[in-house]
């Protein structure tokens, strides 16, 4: 089963905003067994939406459109369906119902006749019934193919595609099954790793797709397999990363089904009841917000100290102005001494620390632009490790980040 | 002058990773006035790159490719180029020693058999060269279209389109001028807004054309004007302006050139020589974060205090138990607590506190999921206001880190 998503913005095509919406609508349909085979972002024209509407006719099963369905004028995406669809707009009551009492309820002012607008649909089209948001979702087929129109907003997108979207996909056609396994390599390049699994990637069964997909000091290597037999896609795929680790079992660190880092680790420290704090410098806070970003970090995660001032970390932490003249801010011995404090101060099982440069300039050390320490605590086991992450800014700062959670996960893995 | 972006890679498709390349290249182009007219992922897969290449030629004046350059064998597109050109490859010598000095200099071992394939470049191709990594860009052409292919990796990306491509585009083509200006509006929904000036956009003459960027709590109202005589156009929008601050000058609360508030903020802070720092619960270091993310913040961001736990308000921010105790975590008064302890702590002219409640579930208060407190003092002068920023997590804390800055903004606007 294919589809195809269309984001509607010329906000997307200067480059104002990017589409984040097609990646969370893909995710969702390739999970339930749908291949999105192109992704296409367009102009608020109506001869642009037109042909593209035609463009997929018969050629995917769904085509699923986001954007061009708020209030007011530049949204033409309903009026453009209508002409595709050969149909009119009615008021459906049951939305108008809802309008009303958002707008008159939450935001205590009389509906506008813009508004009342908002509740007309194509007469032909299912509705997707827009709980968090004024503008309805819609459903319509045409020939072979169905045409899914919703919301550009976000949360609003999100709601109409875990709510309405994907179980009447589930419940309308019969898919395929969709396996993936994601391989986490460390500390080898990918035209290395590559050579390395040459035979093995060659003798691959056709129906196995394998990816690269490298990152600053990390290659994830992507099985994707496809088939009707759910058995026997896993079968194949736990084959396959039996023969992977005789090769590379050295540097494979994990397998992920897309979880990033923090969550894995936060699961980690929630069962084993860890807790953890941090003290940062050059990442600014970005470890803890990371870390913060997961539900339920509060069982696991007291706090932070962002010095990103020098004296934030003499004053607040502790750390001697003798240390700091003497080895630099940018320092082991700086890092050593913030992650010791923050872990005393905070009352923490585990802390991380980070001192660096992160660019464009220098600042208040002479430190290569890129150098990193980042200190670890984990009870009374305290180490430091020396970095280089390159340019610019918000590489190293990512890098640094990952690199830290990695560090506490690879070390409570040891134990 | 015309250009489409497309973007290869089936982790795009399946939803793993968010295309942001495609937004980046959009802006730049924009800026000097070429039209982005579609953007489209695709798939690793030879038919689809080829179908897509033929799909553009002579309908568009520029294709900006990325992805599908990196050194392994997923990598298909430069082998797809030389089939689409009726070209071969070539070793490029320049580039192999590049290869070659990053390889061995960087990573400190021989190059392999696949590091030495990414000299190869299609004979025809005008060679970008990309000083950041090992794949080189391409820039091709057949009949009316230009063909530029560009390595997915987003910094090296970057780099090429800086330093090759826009100056080229620059250098070989005449292009119109497209200006732009948004319009910062506050406090009044989308359709009452567009109900207010509705006479106005009615009028708008046809070479300027308006959008509405709705998010939550604001609309941003974007002016594009395009045309030979930037003079005029110039004067077109100002005129415009003037007219809408008439209407809805009120609600108005800036203008920007797509700067985000924290960069906006940061210069004013830089030019006044005021310091700031942040003491953070819910949004567990995202202000600090965001702050932090500009370069040159270390002149005016201090630090910060994230108590994500209680006991670390009590602890390092000398929040006592008793005031918890009696108007709850969640409360105006443990925020103007936190707000002063930090600026006194981090002696800054300004701070900002966050205490509330991000969900899903409710953690160490009674307080409504989605409520949110937020302190700022600017000097003497400290208030709190209350908020509800509904649901999910990641849009309560956004909204949050927003309205944060933006009342330190207004506030420090008002002096």
């Amino acid at each position: 089963m294919k589809a195809s998503i269309v984001t509607i913005g010329d906000e997307i095509l200067i480059g104002q905003i990017v589409d984040t919406n097609s990646a969370f609508i893909a995710k969702q349909l390739d999970k339930v067994g749908v291949s999105v085979v192109e992704m296409k972002s367009i102009s608020d024209d109506k001869n642009d939406i037109l042909s593209t509407l035609n463009e997929y006719l018969n050629n995917v099963d769904v085509v699923i459109v986001t954007g061009g369905l708020g209030p007011t004028k530049d949204d033409i995406t309903k009026k453009t369906f209508c002409e595709f669809f050969d149909d009119s707009l009615i008021e459906n009551t049951e939305v108008l119902t809802h309008v009303k009492e958002l707008i008159e309820g939450f935001y205590k002012r009389p509906i506008t006749q813009i508004n009342k607008e908002q509740a007309l649909v194509p007469s032909k089209a299912h509705v997707l019934f827009n709980k968090v948001g004024t503008a309805p979702g819609m459903w319509l087929q045409k020939e072979n193919t169905v045409y899914i129109s919703l919301p550009g907003v976000p949360y609003e997108m999100k709601y109409l595609i875990e709510n309405e979207v994907i179980p009447k996909i589930v419940k309308d056609y019969k898919r395929p099954y969709i396996l993936h396994k994601t391989i986490l390599t460390y500390g080898v390049g990918e035209s290395l790793l590559a050579e390395q699994i040459e035979d093995w990637e060659n003798n691959l069964p056709n129906f196995i797709k394998l990816a690269y997909l490298p990152s600053p000091g990390r290659v994830r290597l992507r099985l994707s397999a496809r088939g009707t037999n759910e058995g026997v896609l896993k079968n194949a795929i736990d084959n396959e990363v039996i023969k992977l680790k005789v090769l590379i079992g050295d540097v494979i660190v994990g397998y992920d089904d897309d979880e990033p880092i923090e969550v894995v680790l936060g699961r980690m420290l929630s069962e084993k009841g860890l807790t953890l704090a941090t003290a940062e410098s050059c990442t600014g806070g970005k470890i803890a917000q990371t870390i913060a970003s997961v539900s339920g970090a509060s069982s696991y995660f007291k706090g932070s100290v962002v010095s990103y001032a020098t004296e934030v970390k003499a004053k607040v932490l502790n750390v001697s102005q003798e240390l700091i003249n003497k080895h630099s801010v940018v320092s082991a011995e700086v890092a050593e001494a913030m992650v010791k404090s923050v872990q005393d101060l905070l009352k923490t099982d585990i802390a991380i620390s980070t001192t660096g440069n992160a660019g464009p300039l220098k600042g208040d050390s002479d430190a290569e632009i890129g150098t990193v320490f980042i200190g670890i605590a984990i009870k009374n086991n305290v180490f430091v490790e020396e970095f280089n992450f390159g340019q610019p800014r918000e590489k190293v700062v990512d890098r640094a980040v990952n690199k830290a959670l990695e560090m506490v996960y690879k070390e409570i893995l040891k134990k």
